[in-house]
């Protein structure tokens, strides 16, 4: 399938808001406060009524009609009650708008299939392009068009980076970027999927595969729309970059209340289980696992293999990184007799410490400095039998200084993937960060979440092999 | 099994530091600095050097010996060289000290057994009880008595809770605190059993059956010390307070790995399982999952059966709330004629929406304010079908008022437990923290978190039904 160009979705020059207010709490006031937050292109206010709307001291004329704006409109954001639509998407057709936000809500998912049958019809007679209807629109995290109407006080909206997502919920979407904002997850473009009347999961996944500014697709899937044309994007696009899917309605429960939400035909998990599997998908079971997934895929390249090695300050956290990566099908690496020589005279020289343990989980014991990560680390991916490093990092003991963030920025000169763990509080959490932001390698606050970051850089590894990319 | 009154090792009047240290960085000042932080018995220091410490302005005399102590000394800290532990024991036993926490690493890890066995003899010969040695020691949260060497800067103290927990490895003992501290979970007592010379988590475990400020007992282990003793004392404990044990060295891999760390045989986890079974104690799979549950326990009586109704604003979170309920074998609640008719006559008199589903999910729908949640929240408890009530608030939605948190408080009367879920950022987190302080229902920030909530309640419940507690 030919991917669709969308970018006049996300980088239109010019926006209308179809259905404007100036009345605080209303949904068109929130839409305008959204957009004209940080977006800099034109924004028009459209609302029957007229008038002026005043956002944060700027004020906005407000258009009757969207016809009689006086320069071209790219995309109408449209907040008019459901039986209105049609009508105004006749208005944005004569006008020359390319896509529409259809925000408004009343149409198939309240029992009005034909008056979104009619919306469709108007559409495609102008070839306007529709996202939703009954959608919180999309969210370019890049240029800051944004339309969605909940309020930043209530959900904060993420810094700008790497991971797509897509949601068929708007309010569980909402909440996935409030979620990733206060985990300080970089977004490149969010996309709440609405009804579906026209663009569906498939074209987003097919966009974002060709856009530059986005490295991992990722969505909230009740039921794809078409079953084909899921199965030949994602096959094409994971070859490009890792598609993950959070699919929702996998046990009998939550295939009706699916069937009762979006009036999905969920259909049986297995079969969805195996297209991802044969497309090169990831399936996530939680909203957790997603981010963990997106996370280390956006930050670290795939693992060519799944022989993985640990280093730990803590015993403890290395015997559950062993039970984690043995009980999700990763492998503990068999260190090399190089390796073992390697440390054997570490200790020797006195370099490392005498009661450590250099089988794999390599052990550097509780008052490990920064220094002796550095060696255990280098030793561990010099190693040609590993294929994936985890650091574990108890930042709890006084002894572990903060030259741990360079020694892990050296690392990246070996090109194999990394993962860090550091379970614990604010201490940590601060350290997480200048590791993430200086050594670009994906920090974890347990254990479990790192075992799902490695296993989606194995999986999604395994993929490429075989298909020849990796 | 008697339960051993360890009151004095957790509520000593009196406390001597032997191995006591003016210099910053060392462990004897270190924990000088954690017993003074809070404590407010008597501490006194004890240095074969002599001399005075200062912590924090305070001036503490330096005795040479224990014995030039002017005062009784109900627990002594050792923190010495492993080789003069043996003789320090038998100066405590002179002095009549009941317990020691042995801080000193260079026992049995260390390939010095000899000198294990030789501490227990000698404190055998005086009658203290042990606790490590090669360990962090214990926390009293409640009185502040803490031995714990790794300073408050990088490894916060939670406050004073419910939770007990116990752990085989220090390091991760210590994140684990960390770690409940940001999460504002309250614990009552932290125990680092280190080698169980002579106290193991069997003891600990009966001793915090019995004790009244302790609601739920947790433990991170690897292999049990006695079997016997651990099953005969678990069967008793859990007919009085829940027990969660994280059990670490499930496979094989780690396993080996936790041979190498505290030496435990760690046996195969089937062994374990059934004992879990057979005893009632929950086994968690990893950190969150034993916070999780412990979280439950501590704020919500146990569930007396596995038949859950959801309220939602979102349809999205409802559906995955559905799958990882059936997924961990609970009920969707089929709700009641009665219920049925209730709600349809709400939604005919306009105080319910037209659109809801009052299909278990109970989704009522986006712009649900408060008022509409309390409805749901009513007529789900009163069912005689309900088990368990699940809430779920996306708090993004600006129509979801802060009259919640009262709402949530109103439904104790029905004594069913309640577990909520507030997936987002920092609002929605605010009103989290007060809904669990005002209303005393849990919170969790996840969809899966909340599952694993549920399954503890109905599973301990279930428990003390088999046995006729509930």
């Amino acid at each position: 399938m030919e991917a669709p160009n969308l970018d006049f979705l996300f980088y239109p020059r010019s926006v209308a808001l179809i259905g404007a207010s100036n009345v605080p709490g209303k949904i068109g006031n929130s839409i305008m406060r959204s957009i004209t937050l940080r977006f800099d292109g034109k924004i028009y206010a459209v609302n029957v009524k007229g008038g002026e709307i005043e956002i944060n001291g700027k004020k906005f004329p407000v258009y009757k009609n969207i016809k009689d704006i006086p320069d071209e409109v790219d995309v109408a954001v449209i907040a008019v009650p459901a039986k209105f639509v049609p009508d105004v998407i006749d208005e944005c057709g004569e006008k020359g708008v390319k896509g529409a936000v259809v925000i408004s809500a009343g149409f198939k998912e309240a029992g009005r299939a034909d008056l979104e049958e009619e919306l469709v019809k108007r559409a495609r007679k102008w070839g306007i392009r529709v996202v939703g209807p009954n959608c919180l629109g999309v969210t370019n995290l890049e240029n800051g068009f944004d339309c969605n109407f909940n309020p930043p006080e209530r959900q904060a909206r993420p810094p700008f980076g790497k991971v797509a997502f897509m949601s068929q919920s708007g309010a569980f979407g909402a909440a996935i970027l409030d979620w990733a904002a206060s985990h300080e997850i970089g977004m490149s473009k969010f996309i709440s999927l609405g009804n579906m009347a026209d663009l569906d999961e498939s074209d987003f996944m097919a966009y974002l595969g060709d856009d530059p500014k986005t490295g991992v697709i990722t969505g909230y899937i009740e039921g794809v729309k078409d079953g084909r044309k899921f199965f030949n994007v994602a096959k094409e696009v994971t070859l490009k970059k890792p598609i993950i899917i959070l699919k929702a309605g996998r046990t009998e429960a939550g295939a009706k209340a699916a069937a009762s939400h979006t009036g999905s035909l969920a259909g049986s998990f297995k079969i969805y289980e195996a297209a991802f599997e044969q497309t090169g998908v990831l399936s996530a079971k939680s909203m957790r696992q997603l981010f963990n997934y997106a996370k280390a895929l956006a930050m670290q390249r795939p693992a060519k293999g799944n022989r993985v090695a640990i280093v730990t300050n803590g015993g403890g956290a290395g015997v559950m990184m062993s039970d984690g990566l043995l009980e999700s099908g990763m492998k503990l690496a068999e260190l090399s007799e190089g390796t073992n020589k390697k440390f054997a005279e570490s200790i020797e020289k006195g370099e490392l410490p005498e009661h450590m343990s250099y089988k794999n989980p390599i052990d550097i014991i509780g008052d490990a400095p920064s220094s002796r990560y550095e060696v255990a680390m280098r030793y561990a991916l010099e190693d040609p039998n590993v294929d994936v490093l985890v650091v574990i990092a108890l930042f709890q003991s006084p002894a572990l200084d903060e030259g741990i963030v360079d020694a892990v920025a050296r690392m990246r000169e070996y090109g194999k993937p990394i993962v860090f763990v550091a379970p614990g509080g604010e201490y940590p959490h601060r350290i997480a960060r200048r590791i993430e932001k200086e050594a670009g390698v994906p920090v974890y606050e347990t254990v479990e979440d790192g075992v799902d970051a490695v296993y989606a850089l194995v999986k999604y590894g395994e993929w490429l092999k075989e298909n020849g990319r990796l």
